[in-house]
Order: structure tokens, then C-alpha cells, then sequence
């Protein structure tokens, strides 16, 4: 605690002691001078935002819905919007969802924390993978469960490490991001998706499957859902990477029984999700051409991810190690044995670069050799710049 | 749970257990006929939500801030729209509040969710105003507390009781409504609001101050509030009552350390407030008189509160007690010993009139003598047959 003022220590809830601010939040306001390359952030890049569509769909809803759109509303969200979502998933993923099963929340990182609401007593066992997206430990962490993380190869989880977690540790969740996962930038193979699923659906365990990159796959084509292969699986999309985040748009899928408690829980957290933005994407999706958007966002992301991964290639020692992801957002990189990122980090800040760590991406073991790099909000000159000075650095440490 | 599916039960936390859906919510469903002339729900009335100036101001922020207004944003919420919170609370109630103590929440019902969070582990004590606010039962429960009640009188809580259950239980928080409160339309009296904040603030529990309604004031002058007497307590508010509540945009005033621990909190709930929201409300208010906004809500709900009043003294037997609030949204309503609310529920839904049984407030004692009538969202002519066909059913059940 910084400051002062009175004092409550007293006063808390036990589980303050496991809530912790975002470590990436705190690198992000070192890296607020201007003068710093910041790969560091997981930010979607603002040229890509629709803003003149949005200008014209807020009008449009306001001028024809009028105050109904300013009023309150249902807990589960704007039905319309969860028949867009609905549908969505049928004509492009061949997935069925009941729109009854869609609840609209403040970004899917509320769909984790209404999951750890209804699921989640202190000491049970969560698995996860390793490395982990750190927005779900900081949601799950809350509700104070017991992690455990599965090792996550080039194609998804370890299977014999996922059986034998799953059978020893008895989770009430497995948390997958199947593709372009946050950190590792990496996706499970179709083979591993068919595995993990049925592993999944033949147990007690509740398939958590965060999925807020998919449209975002600059080469291959769509693979199944985890949900494809466990139905009983729940299911979290997002606005945010395919309109924009400042809108907290996003939505969590789930089977009835979970779909009703979430809604019993959101009743107590918020009431429902600002209905005003949700009628507002909803008339943007209906009025404008959400494919066409999104192929310019790929377009993009995926020029800067191959400006990133050829970068590397010219600026960093071959020892490095490094993912090359088929969409997303991110790239994960492994320095060679005896290269701290620790380390690196400092020397980085030094040459005005900025990443982050892997360390927060672990909840059960320490790491000193993996490093987190965004590329959706850098334009690839600064990308050859960043991955330069970064490269120098690492050799300096190399040589000791 | 109603419905088909996998069944989940072996795996939900114990806490979904003490989570129920708002029995408002549930009787919103039976008065969906436009038949029926409903007082059950608690909402503004619509026909004064700034509509065109809400959407010039969606527009100038699109405008003028571009894609820096749908972009990921910081958790405590807009700078700018914190600083004229701090501003209003200094100008119109002479309180002095720092920007930095004040969050953007997704609602002030958010605002509890997260007090929740920080202060509560299972089993503490909460104390509430009997009849308390509905919003906050469900919004505490889901941390599983142990309620108590102490009575609401007419110029504020029974002192005596207040002071022996915060003496007796110790409770870590003490919830209350002093201006016009839901659902009794009550107000603390000054001498009362100095005697409850000097209780509370000569003890180790947080006072939490719950305010959406103190604008909404028809006649006399506002009161100092609690945070006045307690300045380590906890203040509420929310624009849901004075701009509209479906951009879901409130706040909440903390001392430093409870402030820090909300904020990692809300980190883990979902990053931050609507942000496009934020802005849009922020260039509304500076753009727009939100004073002339205020007098023309209060004008009206003055005018149909009267005529509740009014329509009460002529329909209703002299046996039946009722409030007369000056101000907010809500009356409360008693009958005379011997005619049950539930039954009069019933009456009246056959009249084609809904109303709030009071059961619903109360955390520790049944009741079936109260009812709660909202005056904000019924014109006066609705207003003058509702309380005829009220009265007319009350008649008859004294009849027997």
C-alpha cells in the first residue's frame, strides 16, 4: 500500500492478498515516454478503429431508438446482439449457439471473473496453461484457487501432462486460449483441439476456452473450437480485437445451468452491460461490412507480425528462440541458457525498448527466459528499430 | 435451475447458493403485458433522458478524440470526468473529495460489488438499514456475510440500535441510503447524519454511503452527507438518475488504501469502464447545463410524487400509512395490521396494477406489510388509477 490515510488492514477480505495489479500495467507506465519503442502493450492498433462507422451508428441508434437505448435492460444483453454473435459462429466456425446461451459482458474479462463467481471456492484447483494469459490468473486469483499449469508445445497443451492433471489434481476449470494464445502467440493443432476436447467432455471439469484472437489468422484456415469437441464447454469472445476495446464488448457462452447463475451474478455485480455501446456495435455490425474490416486488420497485423518475425531473424543471435504465429497479436521469444530477461529488461529500458518479461505468465514456476512482444501496434519500421537495439542488447549480455 | 444441459452442481461454489435473482427482476417479468399500470420497477423516466445532447456528444468526442476514445483505457477511470466529480461534490454539497479517491464503476452497483470484494470474506458481518436497498443484498451475498438490520424510523436509523450492533456484531461494513432511499423514500436528518457518522467514524468499520438520489431532491435544502462526519467513509453516486442509467456510469469515493485495492480489483473484473461511455458523458456535462437538466427531472417527479400523495389520501383507507418523501423516486408504503401484502399482490395483478412486495428488503425479519411504489416512471393520470384500483383492492381484502 503506497499512501496515507487511515488504515483498514483489518477490514480486508482474505483474498486481497492474492490480488495483484497487472505487472504489465506497471511496465506500461514506464513505457509512457514518448520517446520509448513499446512492444510491451497487448493494445490493437487505433488506425484500425472504426470511427466514422461508430460516430454513424451511435447517431443512428439514438435517433431511432431514442431513450430506450439510454434506459436500463435486461442482465443477458441486447438480444439482436446475441443473435449477430450467434449466427456469426455458425456461418464462419460451423459452431452451434444458442443465443440463450450468449450473456454480454464488460469485455470477456468479465466472463472469467463471473466463471471464478460461480465456480470457484477458495483452495480448488484450477489447471492452466503454461504460460498463461495473465488477465484470467488475475480474474481466477479472486476467488483463491489452487493452480496448476500444464506445459503448452508448439501445437497445445502436453496431452500426457493435460490427462494427468486433469485425473490427479480433479480441476474445476481448464483455461485454453486455442488460438494465438496471449503470451506464446502460439495455437493448437486440430489433432490436439479433437484430444483436448474429449479429454474434457469425459470428465467433471469445466472447459474454460478464451477465444479473442481467432479472426485475426493471417494464413491457414479456421480450425474447430475446443466446444466443437466438449459442448458442454464455455466459450468467451470479444469485441475489442475486431471493433474496438474501448467499448468493453464482449460475451461469455455457456450451458444453461452456468448461463443462469452467470446471469445471477452479473444481476449483483453491474446489472447489465452498457446498452447504449451494445446497441451501438449492434447497429454497427448490422450497418457495416465486419469481414471486410477485419481482412484490413489482418492485412495489417500481418505485415507487422512478418516485419517482426524477419527482424529477428537479421538483428538476434540464432540461439534466440521465437514463435511465428499464424494471427494474433503476440510473439514469444526464448533467450539461449545463461541470458537473463531480467536483465535484458534493463538493458532494453537503457536503449529506449520495451517488452515484457514472461515471468507474469507463470503461476507455478519461475521463468528467467522468455520475453512477450506485441507487433499489432508498431509500424514496421519501429519494429526493425526495436528488434535492432533489442538484438544489440542481448549480444552485450551474451558476452558477458 | 430450470433447464436441460450438463449438470454442472457438483462444481459450483458455495457461494451460488446465497446468489438470487432480484425478486424485482422476476415481477419486471409478470408487468412486460402494457396492460398493466406498474409502480414495481425502479426506473428514471425516460422522456427525460438528454437524447440529443447525448448524441451531439458522442458525435464531438468521435470527433475530436478519434480512435483515442474507443482504445483501451486506464482502470480508475477518465481523468477528466473524475475531476468534475470532485468539482460537482465541492460545488453543490461542499464536501471535498480528491480526484484520485474517485473510481468509474459500471454502475455505482458496481462500486459495491468491488467493497464486496476487498472487505468481505465469508462470514463477516454487514449491517443494512431494515428495509434496505435490494441491490446491495445481492451485490454483498455473493461474498456470503452475515446480515444484520437496524431499524429505519423517519429521520434515520434507530441510534441505539445502530450503536449496539456496531458495538455487538463489529460488522466491517455499515450500508447506507440517506437521501430518499430505496425502497422507503426515507431521509436522514442532519442531527441524525452527524450522530451515524460519529459512530462510525469513532469505530474500525467502513461506513458506506450510498447516494445515486441526492440530486432528485423536490423540496428543502441538501443535507451534509455522511462522509461529512465520517471523511474515512466510503461515497457512492452514479449518472444513471441524472444523465441516464443505460451508459452505466457511476462512481465510488475511497480512502487511499480501499481505493488502490478496488482498483487491482476492478483490473481483474474487467480492466476498466466503458471508455467511449466515459467520454461521452464527460463532453455532455461540460457542453450542457446539467443543472436546467436536474430542475426539469425534479419538476416532474415533484409533480407525479404529489400526485401519488394526493391519490393515496383519497383512494387509500386512513388505516394505511404511507411516506412522503422529498425527494428521489419511491414510496413506502404500510398496511394496516391484518391485510397481507402477498395478497394484495395478487389483487392487484388481477387489477392489472404491480407494486414491490416489501419481503424483499429485508435480510433478517419476514415481512408481508410493506410495499414500495415507484412514482418516476407513471404519468398522473396512470398515477391517480393505479392508487383507485390499489385502493379498491385494499377495501376489499379489509372486508375480508
Amino acid at each position: 500500500m503506497s499512501s496515507a490515510g487511515p488504515d483498514f488492514s483489518a477490514l480486508l477480505a482474505r483474498r486481497t492478498q492474492r490480488m495483484q495489479r497487472s505487472a504489465i500495467r506497471e511496465i506500461l507506465k514506464v513505457t509512457e515516454d514518448p520517446q520509448i519503442i513499446s512492444f510491451a502493450g497487448g493494445l490493437p492498433n487505433p488506425s484500425t478503429f472504426p470511427v466514422a462507422d461508430v460516430a454513424e451508428s451511435a447517431a443512428k441508434v439514438l435517433r431511432e431508438a431514442g431513450p430506450t437505448a439510454l434506459q436500463y435492460s435486461t442482465t443477458e444483453g441486447y438480444r439482436p446482439l446475441r443473435e449477430f454473435i450467434a449466427r456469426r459462429y455458425w456461418e464462419k466456425r460451423q459452431l452451434r449457439v444458442d443465443p440463450d446461451e450468449i450473456l454480454i459482458t464488460n469485455g470477456s474479462q468479465q466472463g472469467l471473473d463471473l466463471l471464478g463467481k460461480v465456480l470457484l471456492d477458495a483452495g480448488d484447483q484450477v489447471l492452466l496453461e503454461r504460460p498463461a494469459y495473465l488477465g484470467a490468473i488475475q480474474a481466477f486469483s479472486a476467488y483463491e484457487p489452487q493452480f496448476t499449469s500444464v506445459t503448452l508445445q508448439d501445437d497445445g497443451p502436453d496431452l500426457a501432462e493435460l490427462e494427468a492433471a486433469l485425473d490427479q489434481r480433479k480441476p474445476k476449470i481448464f483455461y485454453a486460449v486455442p488460438n494465438f494464445q496471449n503470451p506464446s502467440g502460439l495455437s493448437y493443432s486440430a489433432a490436439k483441439r479433437e484430444a483436448v476436447g474429449r479429454l474434457c467432455a469425459a470428465r467433471s471439469v469445466v472447459l474454460v476456452e478464451d477465444d479473442p484472437y481467432a479472426e485475426l489468422r493471417f494464413r491457414g484456415e479456421h480450425l474447430p473450437t475446443l466446444k466443437h469437441h466438449c459442448p458442454q464447454g464455455v466459450l468467451l469472445g470479444s469485441f475489442s480485437k475486431i471493433v474496438a476495446p474501448g467499448l468493453r464488448m464482449g460475451w461469455i457462452c455457456a450451458p444453461r445451468q452456468l448461463m443462469d447463475l452467470m446471469v445471477t451474478a452479473k444481476q449483483g455485480v453491474d446489472l447489465h452491460s452498457n446498452y447504449f455501446s451494445q446497441r451501438v456495435v449492434h447497429q454497427h455490425l448490422v450497418d457495416h461490412d465486419l469481414d471486410a474490416h477485419i481482412a484490413m486488420v489482418r492485412g495489417l497485423y500481418g505485415r507487422q507480425r512478418d516485419a517482426m518475425v524477419a527482424a529477428i531473424k537479421r538483428h538476434f543471435p540464432a540461439s534466440v528462440k521465437s514463435s511465428e504465429p499464424d494471427g494474433g497479436m503476440f510473439l514469444w521469444v526464448q533467450l539461449p541458457e545463461g541470458v537473463s530477461v531480467a536483465a535484458l529488461f534493463k538493458a532494453a529500458i537503457a536503449r529506449k525498448v520495451a517488452f515484457v518479461p514472461g515471468a507474469a505468465f507463470y503461476v507455478d514456476v519461475a521463468d528467467d527466459r522468455h520475453l512477450r512482444l506485441n507487433f499489432s501496434n508498431s509500424d514496421e519500421a519501429r519494429i526493425d528499430e526495436g528488434m535492432r537495439r533489442l538484438g544489440e542488447a542481448i549480444r552485450e549480455l551474451q558476452a558477458g
